[in-house]
């Protein structure tokens, strides 16, 4: 039998009181400073219990508390019983934050413990500056969790593989190109890299290491004349091998990564991106460390031509899976049989694992069911689990990732018998995500210029939604990738052509329904028109290829030029998708569902 | 005769080598960081020659140069031709900064000589951490004005006098009182304010300092229990000196503010906004100085109910003003009179001083006929004075001071036989006018969200306008003030119930015409709705009453919306005035102009 919670937090004091540590931080996260982690990384997770991908841990020898944000208040909550761990639930207005209760309830003078890979240098420097006016230090080298772990799950041992030129449309040799040609005007001699999903594009290398998301675990250095990737030998194939050797990368040991770092010249200046990099590898650096943003992150987020049409192809792929699975779901009901929130993420997941090119799914798909719609990060659990019923609203988020393209797509559809109520929620919705579609602009216009072209109906309906309304989406990568958002917030990175960004306007009415409506848009150049001013202007591409449900579509809220866009949007899925939709079922189905309004 | 430029700037080239300074920069400021100077403060005008509102100048011993934006390139280069001043088109990518060409151009180890009452403390700052590195040193004491400006007018002498309650809706006891709230939360003893507008407000008092601005020159400080109020005794009546003595302000010379700084106890801490504040009063507070954001700047903002009402009527009676105005202009054009640019503004500015309650213009009418009209600065002059002329536009931009409110308004009139470019253009401004005029948010939105609302239909025909879209607009005040904007920077004031901010899209077509639909509006509550989340959802109310010119909309730009929007407005604006119009060529003016499309 497994330790319960309270012995884990016993062990784990003792840890502190052996190491003068007052207070412990167990972050979920790991050296990366990943979205999502490993099975080796969830030590919060192992202490705590509680399942959710974000919230930290803090222990001290009389009390233990966690943090986490709304989307897992509920979870949390029923996670914690009983646990001795108390819920802080982080952005309401009367929790403090870690570093606000750390100074109003450690004694001056104590030690606080963190892991310092579990840390970037930004957040480290945070905590130093909000910890030292009450004589608190730090301790970035308390690392309690081997220990305290005994069947702590290895490192990902699966086999990286290479993603070949043919999706990648640029070789890594290509890519280092360009990252030295920004050390020159920098003016540094090398960067160094955490961000898992920055090396796999670098590389152009992937692995299974996170659930969903195909990056393999590995520090990667470039320097103007060397390039060193630190990833487990048992990882690296003969094929990766010698791909990596072309690129002219050397190989070495995941854990020399710090020796590595060490011995670097003492005038030598690294770069490094101080929110995505561990304190520790700050540390080490000392004064060669030159903070500035990744210069992966921006050429990563352009998409080149090739990647483009992989993208375009993915999407055909992808909308044929879900036509074959959302008219197999309507035909089960209509036949009467049960068909619960589980069955919808399976069949999802059984027709795009069978097309072409499927290599797995981008995130656990969210299928809400009525009240379940809106609980932003539904996901449905046996003990959740719905059944989907005549009248309701069904939410659905899903995606992919195949080897030319990742996909992220949120449709709401009508169980029958839409309600006025359901009708005007979606189509405020369905508004805002047309309005941020058909949106020109000038090249350099940030994502917080936009959001309010998705939030401007529900917002004069007075209802809101505060998730993001934009994530840039990697190729064939995670599919939360940065730096662009559509967001209320003081992002610099303008939303720059080849970028792919979601588009997901929602509006969620606890115990009733929720509803999401979302896309992938690419940004591309807008032709020159005439009269216009002959300036660089940027305007969307759609790339997800569904229907949106008519049936729930308030026509007297719809404009004339909103309906043109539906239509023409419906055209064009149901010419893309039809030559490829092998039985009667789908083809009806997507035929009835394209039906111009 | 006066001296030449070149003979000016001989003769601070001998100041300067006098005083080892090796290079001189004389920005467009005063010790109040104020937007328009009085003239005074003029000395960059002066020594340059260059009369625009913006850009600083920088003699070395062998050259001189003009920093100034893109709204004066064209006058700027007339002004400075023969003076031996080379023009610096701030802003465009090949010009570098005032720092980086003096870091370029000056020899290692020497001084560069700035009037510290001249730069904020942010910008000496910036200034003095950009210049260290090239081993060059700041002379803030530099200060060769008077020396060099014999006939330089002195300070502003008029009266100030008492802004009365009954337009002020808030004692300056009161005023002070929140203030002193403010200093508690902040945990500071006191503050210290320099910005004019800002003391107006705090003290509901007034002068004719500086043209269109209605302050006083002086200087704030309000500590816990004392109040100073700096300002040349001269100015004070008997009135103003028992209207300050009630609210517990003691008043002391304007030039003794120096030494009452420096002489306050060591440890207290005063807090100024480094933006608003003198590099020199920063230098002499030391480590007292608290650098924070003006707490007057956001209560200053958000105006009362007895501003709002005064807002109000001041409205009608400018809309009334721009009636009678506009009828006369085109009834003299009827007759086949000789109508200028200079004649709108003089007609204007008679129709409006004959209103209740003018105090004066809030700032010099822009009427730009024509292309004049593509020059968003436009002010005529004798020798651009354009006659109006059939088949042009004309955009007029004014605004006036009254007792009770300040207004801003731009309409774009054709003046006969529109053209079809014509009509496009003033559509998609107008179309972006309505659209934020119609905007619903919930609390906390700042202007950067809502910016789009008006650039989107100028985008989508791939023009653009690269000024803000909104300012507010001071009660009885500076027709420009914060702490809002409507635009794309990273201000993070959310637009507050009670503020007054301008709507103000724009299309400027080189050499042909000039576009510009403004509006002042008021931040409201929104009354709920159905089906709305019960939280606060703000709105804008509309204050500015004159009719758009409907000959120019395109219709088949127009949407349904859009129409009712504009027939509600024009009921309104139709109702609020015809009442108070006395003559019949006005009535009928307005009755035309306000016909349902």
């Amino acid at each position: 039998m497994e330790n319960s919670v309270a012995e884990r937090l016993g062990a784990l004091r003792e840890v502190m009181t052996r190491c003068g540590v007052g207070a412990a931080v167990i972050p979920q996260s790991d050296p990366h400073q990943s979205e999502y982690l490993s099975s080796h990384w969830q030590s919060r997770r192992y202490l705590s219990g509680f399942t959710g991908s974000a919230g930290t841990l803090v222990v001290t020898l009389s009390e233990a508390l966690l943090w986490t944000d709304s989307r897992y208040f509920i979870q949390a909550s029923v996670q914690l019983a009983g646990s001795g761990i108390k819920l802080m639930k982080d952005g309401l207005a009367g929790t403090p934050s870690i570093n606000a209760w750390l100074a109003a309830n450690m004694v001056r003078g104590g030690k606080v413990g963190v892991n310092g890979w579990f840390i970037s240098a930004d957040a480290a420097r945070g905590m130093e500056n909000a910890l030292q006016q009450y004589d608190l230090s730090l301790d970035f080298a308390f690392d309690p969790v081997d220990e305290l772990w005994p069947d702590r799950p290895a490192l990902p041992k699966g086999k990286a593989f290479v993603h070949e030129l043919k999706y990648a449309g640029e070789s890594a040799g290509e890519k280092l190109g360009r990252i030295r040609e920004v050390l020159a005007e920098r003016q540094v001699k090398s960067v160094f890299i955490s961000a898992l999903d920055e090396i796999a594009w670098c590389l152009n290398v992937r692995a299974r290491d996170v659930k969903c998301n195909p990056v393999a675990t590995g520090f990667l250095y470039v320097g103007v004349s060397d390039c060193v990737l630190f990833m487990d030998p048992d990882k690296l194939t003969d094929e990766v091998s010698e791909h990596l050797g072309m690129a002219g990368v050397r190989t070495r040991s995941y854990d020399s990564v710090l020796d590595f770092l060490e011995g670097l010249d003492m005038d030598e200046r690294v770069l490094i991106d101080p929110s995505r990099t561990a304190a520790v590898v700050e540390h080490v650096l000392g004064g060669r460390a030159v903070d500035g943003e990744s210069p992966v992150a921006m050429m990563k987020s352009r998409k080149n031509d090739v990647q483009i049409e992989g993208f375009r192809r993915a999407m055909v792929r992808d909308g044929v899976a879900l036509i074959e699975a959302f008219a197999e779901i309507d035909y089960l009901m209509s036949e009467g049989k049960v068909v619960t929130e589980l069955d919808v993420a399976a069949i999802l997941r059984e027709k795009r694992s069978a097309q072409d090119l499927f290599f797995d799914e981008s995130f656990d798909t969210i299928a809400g069911h009525g009240p379940n719609g809106a609980i932003v990060h539904y996901s449905a659990t046996e003990e959740s689990n719905a059944e989907l019923k005549r009248g309701n609203l069904l939410l659905v988020d899903s995606g992919a990732q195949y080897l030319d393209g990742t996909t992220d797509i949120t449709r709401t559809v009508s169980l029958g018998d839409p309600t006025p109520l359901q009708k005007r929620d979606f189509t405020l919705v369905l508004k805002g995500t047309i309005a941020l579609d058909m949106a020109v602009f000038p090249a350099g216009t940030r994502g917080v210029q936009l959001d309010v072209l998705a939030h401007q109906y529900v917002w004069r309906g007075q209802n809101n939604y505060l998730h993001g309304t934009g994530h840039g989406v990697g190729h064939f990568l995670n599919v939360h990738e940065g730096p662009q958002t559509i967001r209320n917030n003081n992002n610099m990175t303008p939303i720059a052509e080849g970028m792919v960004t979601s588009d997901e306007p929602g509006l969620y009415r606890e115990g009733v329904h929720g509803v999401r409506c979302e896309n992938l848009i690419l940004t591309v150049k807008a032709a020159p028109v005439a009269h216009g001013d002959g300036t660089q202007f940027l305007k969307f591409e759609t790339l997800t290829l569904f229907p949106f449900d008519t049936s729930l579509i308030d026509m007297d809220l719809f404009t004339a030029e909103e309906r043109a866009w539906l239509n023409g949007y419906h055209e064009r899925v149901r010419s893309s998708l039809m030559p490829y939709l092998k039985d009667d079922r789908s083809r009806e189905w997507l035929e009835k569902a394209t039906v111009q309004i």
